[in-house]
């Protein structure tokens, strides 16, 4: 069983990480997922940094990452995920008309992904990687 | 073994949906998709009238949706859907480096979700629905 | 890479196996599946003993059983096995149009799957599991 | 967090969809998924259609179905789905042994998915789509 | 809905089953997966005979063979079998730097399956089952 | 489409991640993986830097990290990771006997995983997390 690591209870090296996530953020809140991963502090600091990377605007903004990243956690079924990421997609702008296209796609891209497995599509001349 | 259904020898109820498809995107090529889809019209007819409203402008953009379809479809695995979608998001105008970055977040997510799992972790009560 | 064990070249305990297989399917020809797994004798008899029991008639005759190993095989984009049993189920009766109305569900069920998981649908009281 | 539209707060488009539910089924009761799904009207109204057209009786009868959903869901570890559609399964005629026969299908599928994969596999000659 | 079938409860053939599961295993409790399917003996006397010679000790290590299972069922997202097969693998001699590893790899991998999904990567000739 | 970016074609950046790949595993080749990602040079040098750590020995020994990278691939379906994480687990001693005994655990984990959810199996106390 994890138990979820608490401020109080960490090491200096998980309460930077705790520190940098609540300055990132702009929040008080350390959500459960960090407090697990804290019982492998590598893994936290890793995980952490590669997300604060991967997450911050480029070429696709915020709320089109956190998009996607909802679109992910729905396809492998992912409760907890689906859960924060919903939150956090909320949190920066999506609407509830945004939320049914998304789902809408999804639900449909599942849908073609079965399809076109279970018909051996082979790939078009145009789609495919030259040699 | 799926035979690919071709306009000319598609039935005048296959060829209708293929007319619309070709008119509705702009193009004189049908992908394989479809021409294997073919061999159920009902199915045919259904899934491009389902795909013709989700994938259309709303609360989200054409290329947004696009990149949402090949978020699924990298997850999935489904090689078919992943070539023909990137093909149309990048017909639809994502960059390189859109591209790298929507990569960057599918691949995190797909992590994320089995940490998430593997760890058991429960879901925030701020992120809980309300009995 | 895993090669193909052929029968010329197995031990005695693996000839058993394809032996078995070839006469319970009365045919002569053993699948590249069983030749691959026949590098490890154990497994190749586990899992076609196991296969053979499951697959025989019962309270489900075979055809019902191909088209359920066929829906998991699409959901799961293997495409090894949805050539194999596409082609298993077209020799035991599957029609075009049963092959169809099979994959209209499994696109179907893929679809809602996903949206389930997404909108985080509470389980019906009717359909919980009583204490 | 996604609520449930109960038929007393619900817009005349969602209550048309919830009427055609009910009277299709001949119940008086709408399942939380449809609940959930009425928060984007168009998506309630095209995944009904869908769902309505696709589980009729056809070249399928209406049990298989349910048991290629079931195969579906449980391939995809989705608790709702399983919930709900193994509830439909039995009140459609599934018995405890066609349940057991089911699962043991799936089970091996999963397994044989895998295995094949692994042993990457190539597809036999008579299995192969021709050019 | 699935009920567990008790000892006091059981058919003969079931408690065969539940007397060499606890005798193999040198305890006195059956874990709900096998109570679940004892509700169809067949399935549950060959599950448990498939699992006793694949869990035994042989070229890997039966902690190894723990991890494996782990890594597939976070993968999967199954959290009835994270939950047992965590527990069984600290049995076994899991320490948390172990299991904070393992997670590890597990992550990485579900990441970079999609990204090499994603970018339809080619398989090195190095890597190539020759013809 | 992606192309591969080749060292004579690569920018500095590029060529220092493909440098610190070749000398620590001592070899002079670049798998396609890694030219592949190389279309994003933040997310080559990312994912490098994390896999260098991960698969590094520790608590768990690089070989059994190997077979843990091999059964998530398996299970998603992944060709190409497949190919090559067999390749790097022979390399690190991977006998065709571990194989054979990886690749059973792979099956028999995939197969329970789907037997739980499909029976709804409740959470034994004992593997409970605590409140």
């Amino acid at each position: 069983m994890t138990t979820l690591v608490e401020y109080a209870d960490a090491s200096p090296e998980v309460r930077a990480v705790f520190d940098d996530i609540m300055s990132t953020r702009k929040t008080d809140v350390v959500n459960n997922f960090w407090k697990a991963l804290a019982n492998h502090p590598a893994t936290l600091r890793r995980t952490w940094e590669s997300l604060k990377q991967i997450m911050a605007p480029g070429a696709l903004d915020p709320l089109t990452k956190e998009l996607i990243y909802l679109a992910v956690s729905a396809t492998n079924q992912c409760p907890y995920c689906v859960a924060s990421h919903s939150a956090s997609a909320r949190a920066k702008g999506m609407t509830e008309d945004m939320f049914g296209e998304l789902l809408a796609v999804v639900g449909m891209a599942n849908q073609t992904n079965a399809l076109a497995a279970a018909r051996q599509v082979p790939i078009d001349k145009q789609f495919q990687i030259p040699d």
